[in-house]
Order: structure tokens, then C-alpha cells, then sequence
């Protein structure tokens, strides 16, 4: 399996897959069609066949996938078979929702630690883990293997902490600062830009209405 | 011009044309080639001119864009030239931290009400905004001209919560649950399912380290 020819389209939509095949083996659903999991999730069984064959197919039979085994692999691909050292970066309201959220280490993300550059904000906790200074986290990183920075900064110097992580050893990138960071190759980031995200939904508000006028 | 065909693709790139045409516009440039935003976007030229030419084009010259006409066009697409009323469904820590995000109220979304099903959290205070109870809801829709609603409850309720919120009035909802909702034609569904976004970063990593190990 040749992994880097697969496009961010199609990795994108595993996560999708690996939620529904994890709802599908939680009703104890043991086998399912490409054609099934195509009205389930709304999208063509074609694209399916097509998005699997990407990783070898999953052995797809006459009957169809074994959920367990498809749910294990694309769980596998997704690197959730391991865990995952995490740091915060930016101890704000969204810092300390995503610190809190405790389903990212049911994954297997740990949050290792929590860092700010606001003095007022040091010693806080947030689950039980301190908010320390910025200057801390070239020793942490080493110390603590970590692999994952969660950036929750405004986007104001955030190309140059990103720039920092880096030099420092961190390895991904999961961005909400409102930014485009550039990285060196090699090293991945996953952009949140929530206010793009809620602009899209007020592109489709406003041409859902536009075209209600016209009608 | 038909919006109806302009795929969601397009439309999705729309908000990070808008943020580089704003940033180009507060550093006072005038006038931009497709191939000079081409090169500070890291997308092609011939991409661009593609995006715009379904609106029209925003008439393009030999000597380029004006960047103040682009981006104030572009805006009105997003339906940035209006106000919109928002409300917050979920009072936790994700939906506090996205009550307090103030750029929202500067491109015109306005939060107006905040709602939680858990008593201990109602009268509590969200910028200024007292936690209601969700039997609230119905009356605040008509009475605040709300349009927007932000789903920031677990996924377990949320599919309920969402036909609820459409039998009320709402047009559009902002997606934080971690479920797929199932809404009726003309309703707007933007969803950030952070989950997956993480996952997709993890597949990343892993798939780097995989590659490095066979080289």
C-alpha cells in the first residue's frame, strides 16, 4: 500500500467511516455491504469502494465488510492504536473547552500540558493540569514525548509559536489560530478556522434566501 | 448569476479569499493580480480565477483585482453586509468559549440567548448573557429574530434538539455534536466535528512516520 498518493479528500473522510463503523459494532452489527453503509451515511457505495481501495480494500466480499475488522483498521490507519502526547498552547475559553474535552483521550490523546504567556493565567488548572509560561515548553516537550501542539492563540504571533513548536521537536500541529501557518515539510498541521467555517454556513443562509426571492 | 450549481467546495474557500483580501486591503493594497494572490494563498492562479468566475468573475482586469471591490463583494456573498442573531445551544465549556469569541459580533453575528437543559447553569452569565432553560427556546426564536443556532451538546439529544430548533424557525445550524443531523431541505447545516478533525491530523502523523520507516 502505497500511502502518499492518497488525498486529503479521502483521508478526511476516515474519521467519518471509523464513527459510524464504531456505532454499527457498538448495535452489534457484524457484517455490512458497501451498499448499506451507503444509505447510512449518504454517500454513493461507489465512493466507498472507491475511498477503501485507496488502503487495499478491507476485503470486501460478496457479503460485504466485517464491521469489527474494517473498524479496527481504519482505527489502525488513523493512529489510534497508539496514543499521543498533547500540548495546549493558549489557555483561553477555547484552550481550557478543548482541554476539558475528555473524548480526545478516549482516543488515546493525552494532554500532557497547558501553556500561556499571560502571567495571571499560571497555576490555573484545567483538569488537574497547572497553566505554565511559554518559556517552559522546550524542556516539556523533550521530557514528556510529546508529539501534538493544539494552538489556541489569537492569530497574532502565531505563525512565530508555531515556528517555536517546531524548532522544539513537535511533530503536528492541530491550528485554531486564524492564520495559515508555514511549516516546514514533514511536519502536519490541521487547520479550525471556526470563523470560515460559521462564514460558509452565512454563504448558504443568504443563498438559500437569494434564491427563494427569485423564485 | 446562479448560485444554485457553485459547489460547496467553492464556497468553502470563500471565507480564506475573504480574510487574505481583508488583510491586503488594512495594508493598504489597491489592486491585485490573480497570480500575485495566487503565490501568497499557496493555491494556483488558474484555481482562482475559477473560484470567481462562478460570481462573475468580480471583474477582472488586465492589471488585476481591486482589492477593496473584491472583498467587500465577496463579504456580501458571505452575508457579512447583514446582522445575524445567533443563540448558543449547550452552556458547556465549548459553547462558553464560543459565546465569548468577540470577532463573531464584528462580521455581524450577534448572540442574543444561550440555553442549557442543566438547571445548575441557568442565570449563569455568557458575555453578559444569563443561561436559559431550553423550554425558553421556542419563544425567544419568535421574539429575537434568531436564524443561527450553535449545537454545542453532545451527540446523544442532539438529532432531537436540531428538529426542534427547525420547527422553531431556525434556518441554519452551526454543528458542534458529534452526529450527523438529518435536517429538511432549505435548512443550513455547517458542521465542525472536532473529533474528526484531529483524527485526520493523527492519520497524518502516522502516515509521515510510516513513510520515513520505509525509506
Amino acid at each position: 500500500m502505497d500511502e502518499k498518493g492518497i488525498s486529503q479528500a479521502v483521508i478526511g473522510r476516515l474519521p467519518r467511516y471509523f464513527r459510524y463503523l464504531g456505532e454499527l459494532r457498538d448495535e452489534g452489527v457484524e457484517r455490512i455491504s458497501s451498499q448499506e453503509l451507503s444509505e447510512l451515511m449518504h454517500v454513493t457505495a461507489s465512493q466507498i469502494r472507491q475511498d477503501f481501495n485507496n488502503f487495499g480494500g478491507f476485503g470486501q466480499q460478496g457479503y460485504g465488510y466485517n464491521v469489527e475488522y474494517l473498524y479496527r483498521e481504519i482505527g489502525k490507519l488513523l493512529g489510534l492504536d497508539k496514543t499521543h502526547h498533547l500540548i495546549i498552547i493558549g489557555a483561553g475559553n477555547l484552550g481550557q473547552a478543548l482541554g476539558n474535552y475528555m473524548n480526545f483521550e478516549r482516543r488515546g490523546f493525552i494532554l500532557k500540558g497547558i501553556f500561556d504567556k499571560n502571567p495571571d493565567l499560571y497555576g490555573r488548572k484545567v483538569r488537574g493540569i497547572e497553566v505554565q509560561p511559554m518559556e517552559m515548553i522546550e524542556r516539556f516537550v523533550k521530557e514528556n514525548d510529546v508529539d501534538i501542539a493544539v494552538l489556541t492563540i489569537p492569530k497574532t504571533g502565531a505563525v512565530a509559536v508555531a515556528e517555536m513548536l517546531v524548532a522544539n521537536g513537535i511533530k503536528a500541529i492541530w491550528n485554531f489560530a486564524h492564520v495559515d501557518l508555514n511549516v516546514p515539510e514533514g511536519i502536519q498541521v490541521e487547520n479550525v478556522h471556526l470563523s470560515d467555517s460559521l462564514m460558509k454556513l452565512s454563504y448558504n443562509l443568504e443563498r438559500y434566501s437569494r434564491m427563494k426571492e427569485k423564485e
